[in-house]
């Protein structure tokens, strides 16, 4: 039963596995204790601390553990801005940055502070230049307190151009956090970077543990009561077997990426890339060349994300989704909105370490055959290979209020070919979805995108007929 | 080789051991995905909270699972502080708690609001009149936000009022925090409580692993970053296979306290209460019949704690001790000073589940001699059980300064015989245990402590002779 969402959460690694267990008979006291099962379980933690800064590139007092990605990510954020919180309050992050980041922003406005997203291309990326002016100087002049990149986009892939942000941020003297949670199994991260955080259970280790160096010299005032473990960086008593097998399976992940595996996953998701490009009305996301090895991002037109999942859930494939429709939120990821592209039908293949190739291979034979019956079900099984019938009549307006994404999408398509060439569909609609997908629609069909207008109810999006 | 220290963090029990194992394999994916997997670790997260919150006695959907015992404390007081933050701001906890809600009140303070430390008995208990009345009304007459109170002392064993105190906490309308890290594997805390925080790996569960119970209608506003797992009370990806593997060795170590363990336990501890106290100048502290069921403390004088573990341990014994010469911190354990008993030579027994009744004969063997031979090498062998010579001389200064518990009491007990009765000793001493420990010597040999008063270095700590 292929698994294809490794980006979420890895399948445990054969050697987080074995590591796990040897650590719960020898790594269950408290290494602060003197006796002789805390002065071993001392030496596990002190050993598995050497073999994660290895992997990181940092030295062994720098990082700490965490019970989490999410709470490395939101320490760091919070110690590194109240560290420099008299130099500036200003955050910088890009808009695509893991929620943990987002939300660790909105506590920082609302604490006082200010927060700049810096907006990312259609490929997923930030511009070096963008980012670092942002860092560099802000609406009153004055320098950021802290600036955080992610090393690559855990939704579409796209690698961020790390290390000249870091460079430029060490020139301007703001420290970088980078949120390398997808990118560490791979490798570590280039550039002077300030803080890292990362998560173990994305490269195959436990759930329970995160990472968080801190380099030396980096100002830092941990948030929240203070605690004596972990450098005061990380509250509560040691998760050590789970730390053990965290540190074993980042080294054993790290051997395996430099060996073959890297590159054996690279040439699946490009087969996967190239393939899906074939199906008809789908958009691949994400940049093409620098992204990760194992991850893909496409989106179908006409296509209920989550009868997506389902249909695919039914023939053995799990996959995630970035489509509004999959998610409680009533809007689509905010990645894919912050890149500005198509939304509905929505599917992230995540590929694990050690994927059977027959498994992509399936996978491709079945995809077109699942997206046609999806588009079947809602009545636009026509509407991907239909030519636009030359049948003008005047303007049109369709009103889509209340039906959510793919629908307003899919009646626009249903009523294009009703107006003349130069002649324009208004779809009134409600739902968040459709201010990404319209344009997005308007871009893959080669129609043109007029604009949004509020309407009485909803939103007016008017759509010129162009060809 | 016995480990006499389970309330430090206790050997994983078999039940737990099994459960994790299984659900390594079935639950790594991430509990909020549509897919079969997500599913499965669904069913696994909301089964295990079924079982924790039967055990706690509260509603599944009152119980979060956090990474420790320390984040559920950290959590819960913040949260409950800021529910009630147009109430009252006074946080009222016992002098005794255990350092992370010590470390919560210094941090509420630190951002402005105000605590006050409920100081104990010589048992280690608060009276539940002293609590109420500090619940009741502040410095300016005003309702405490909050009020904690541990189930049962860490240190000492000694079990709180918590029933009265609940119900006098919902009679005030004020929440009650409960700590039940020590006692919940032994039974479920009584009384109208409204916030509880337990932690997995004190009963034999894994590390990693902590419980917050936040009864409906408690206004809590958690802290920190917003996010969308366990109601919103622990960020970061759920820790599912030692969750799992905590709400099933719960429910087992409940079932074997319940069959015979906890009276086994108690009639071991009953067991080295008395045969410790006959070992000479050695004082058992805490309450001796309203305690937990496996736990023992008792200090000894003229001993150094940090010998006396070094001792014990190479004779096998894994032991923890309050006295201030085992620490980083230069002084002895909070709840041996708030409850003014002797600190030197401390040292905490808390035998884990199952321990064989032969490995408490042994220890019982062995530790008068240990004792003796710990006051050997400090010069101190045979101030046990000589009497008081009678010499009489002038009134004494003996200087102590820089010398680290037990110097200054094995100096007091050396001289004590030079003056005559009715005559003075005075000891200066810059350590910060003799401020608890001549005070309990005096108690101890019946010699009358007169008080303190600084000095141009240190302090002056005069005792009389009086037989």
């Amino acid at each position: 039963m292929p698994y294809f969402d490794s980006a979420s959460s890895a399948p445990l690694h054969p050697v987080a596995r074995q590591a796990l267990l040897a650590a719960l008979d020898e790594g269950w006291a408290d290494p602060g204790r003197l006796y002789r099962e805390g002065r071993r379980a001392r030496m596990l933690l002190d050993a598995a601390r050497e073999t994660a800064a290895e992997a990181v590139g940092c030295r062994p007092d720098e990082l700490s553990f965490t019970p989490s990605g999410t709470h490395a990510l939101h320490t760091g954020i919070a110690g590194a801005l109240a560290g420099r919180r008299r130099v500036g309050r200003r955050l910088v992050v890009s808009a695509v940055e893991h929620s943990a980041v987002l939300h660790s922003a909105a506590a920082h406005e609302g604490a006082g502070g200010s927060a700049l997203e810096v907006p990312v291309g259609r490929n997923g990326a930030v511009s070096v230049d963008s980012f670092l002016s942002a860092v560099r100087s802000g609406a009153d002049g004055s320098v950021a307190g802290l600036a955080c990149l992610q090393s690559a986009n855990h939704e579409v892939g796209t690698l961020q151009p790390v290390a000249e942000v870091a460079a430029g941020c060490r020139e301007a003297g703001v420290p970088l956090l980078v949120d390398a949670a997808q990118s560490l199994g791979w490798g570590p991260v280039a550039g002077p970077w300030s803080l890292l955080a990362a998560s173990a259970h994305k490269w195959g280790g436990p759930a329970g543990v995160g990472l968080l160096a801190v380099r030396k010299g980096v100002r830092f005032a941990a948030p929240g009561p203070s605690g004596e473990r972990e450098s005061g960086r990380a509250a509560g008593f040691e998760n050590l077997p789970a730390i053990v097998a965290a540190a074993a399976s980042l080294r054993a992940v790290r051997a395996e990426a430099a060996a073959e595996e890297a590159a054996r996953l690279r040439a699946l998701v490009e087969r996967i890339r190239s393939s899906v490009a074939r199906v008809p009305d789908v958009e691949v996301v994400g940049d093409a060349v620098a992204r990760l090895p194992h991850l893909v991002t496409f989106s179908c037109l006409y296509v209920d994300g989550e009868a997506l999942l389902h249909a695919l859930d039914a023939e053995g494939f799990s996959v995630s989704s970035g489509s509004s429709c999959t998610s409680s939120t009533l809007t689509p990821s905010h990645v894919l909105r912050a890149m500005g592209v198509l939304s509905e039908g929505n599917v992230r293949v995540s590929l694990p370490r050690g994927v059977p190739e027959e498994d992509v291979t399936r996978f491709l034979e079945v995809l077109p055959g699942v997206v046609a019956g999806v588009r079947e079900s809602l009545g636009a099984g026509s509407l991907g290979s239909a030519s636009v019938p030359d049948a003008p009549g005047p303007d049109l307006v369709v009103d889509a209020l209340g039906r959510r994404c793919p629908i307003p999408v899919i009646e626009l398509a249903k009523v294009i070919g009703d107006v003349p060439v130069g002649g324009t569909v208004t779809v009134l609609a409600d739902d968040a979805a459709a201010r990404l997908d319209i344009p997005a629609w308007c871009e893959m069909r080669g129609q043109e995108y007029v604009g949004e207008s509020p309407a009485e109810r909803g939103v007016a999006y008017a759509v010129r007929r162009t060809r």
